[in-house]
């Protein structure tokens, strides 16, 4: 029998997104419109698909108005630029969101510069990235900052704890880095090149696995009572051929060991799509000039 | 009798001037006239006038063409601002640096946001920071990637190796973090809050000190073989009165144990305006689109 404490997601996620709606219908009453968040999805990925109606959905709850422009896979980088523009100029679009992936001929990197930092709700701007790692107001990828979300629903002060972030992508590992030590953790930022991952994650009393190799990270190199941020969601086929998602940490063995845990599903995922319509209300105040506690989000 | 190698950081940046030297003349040869370096000093802060003159003194010799603002420390944070864009909008200069720090009735960031990204030598405009974070192209600052260089010149591969870095300033820290990532480094980041800092450098394979604490990390910390880059330069006074330069590591000590390690001064500190002029150089092609293969510089 286990003491850690299963770290609930889904639970965290609905609060926020109640208070969301709740600043969001404030919002319409004082701007006479919703917060507006454009979501740009090119192309028929399935996975992209299931992402954007949930993010339909969710928009729709949390009032915020949600348009959704779906575009052939064959769209070219100036038409996709053009919709870009169009929408960095559009005064009701808070928040533009280009779903990942992009098709082969589209550069993602140059449609992602070509969004307005105002209204990049995704924080994957060059620019947002810079004012995260200086220190500076911007928009932080929703992703990590969901993680950061959970833990401070668990610790009051993260100042001087140890904790590793497994992953180095743009999107999650390395915002997460910066977030952790913006709170003053000590940080370590582990991958694939990385000699002794056992270590690193032995010593911590935070760990972020962000890598997306299935149950890599043991219940034996956990620390005793440290708290497990699990980001991966891979599937797996199970021998009777069926399929289950599965996190990067062995979450029957961690939660034998550790303080806190987030299970997958129903851990890190839902808080994703929670932070994106936090930031796109974000955006609305800010771009408005209508106030808001951005801290009682 | 120690073993370890000394880094010779002024001999390393000799040889990068030169190169830079010869590659401005051939620019110069090009584009008609040398590469241009503003450098734009507010007040009589008397250490930021004895690094300006460095800096003078180190263009004309690589043949970069400097142009120092003198500016009085009355100076408003408008006629600062102007003053930035007349240089942003100004075709003969290349590189635009703001010397740190400025009079406290000026808003730093909002002077770095003002600077042409694409002129911004000293890397510290937030979207070259993002840049940086994101794996694109841009302006790295120059003490970082100065030590980067030294580390280069002793390493063939740093990928793999523990690093720690102590301190996480915008200016050294964080972007020294982001090089060393890059390089597939494992990156522990370090500062005041840090509980165990004895046990990230008793690990780390490569050990940066840029926290301005006098031989804060002590001999017996160090790994065996470990190479150390001391960016610490603290004014002491020693018990004769005199004062002496010493760095953040007990460099006596540490000669001891470490494989390689740079003193103080004359290591980390020539590299820093050797990389200001690199920079500024390829400031000038990028901007020209004259060609120059940054990899030999």
């Amino acid at each position: 029998m286990s003491d850690a404490k299963i770290i609930d997601g889904k639970a965290t996620a609905l609060s926020l997104r109640a208070r969301v709606a709740e600043q969001a219908q404030a919002f319409a009453d004082a701007a006479g419109r919703l917060p507006g968040l454009a979501v740009v999805l090119v192309g028929e990925d399935p996975a992209s698909a299931v992402y954007v109606r949930a993010k339909e959905r969710a928009s729709a709850e949390a009032h915020i108005g949600g348009t959704v422009h779906r575009l052939p896979a064959t769209t070219t980088q100036e038409e996709l630029l053009a919709l870009v523009r169009a929408l960095n100029a559009d005064t009701t679009v808070d928040g533009i969101l280009v779903q990942l992936p992009l098709p082969p001929q589209i550069d993602a990197h140059a449609i992602i510069a070509a969004i307005d930092p105002e209204k990049d709700v995704d924080g994957f701007h060059p620019i947002n990235a810079g004012r995260l790692a200086s220190g500076l107001p911007g928009f932080v990828p929703c992703t990590p900052l969901g993680c950061l979300m959970l833990l401070k629903d668990y610790h009051d002060h993260l100042a001087g704890l140890e904790a590793v972030v497994v992953g180095r992508s743009n999107i999650v590992g390395k915002p997460m880095a910066q977030l952790l030590l913006a709170e003053s953790c000590t940080v370590t930022i582990a991958h694939s090149r990385t000699r002794d991952l056992f270590g690193a994650v032995r010593r911590s009393d935070i760990v972020i696995a962000a890598v997306g190799v299935p149950e890599l990270i043991r219940g034996d190199w956990i620390k005793p009572g440290a708290t497990v941020i699990d980001v991966g969601i891979n599937r797996v086929t199970l021998p009777d051929g069926k399929t289950k998602l599965i996190g990067d940490v062995a979450y029957d063995e961690a939660i034998e060991v550790a303080g806190a845990i987030t299970p997958v599903p129903g851990g890190v995922g839902p808080m994703t799509i929670a932070v994106l319509l936090r930031n796109t209300l974000v955006a609305a105040h800010r771009k408005t000039g209508i106030a808001l506690d951005e801290r009682t989000l």
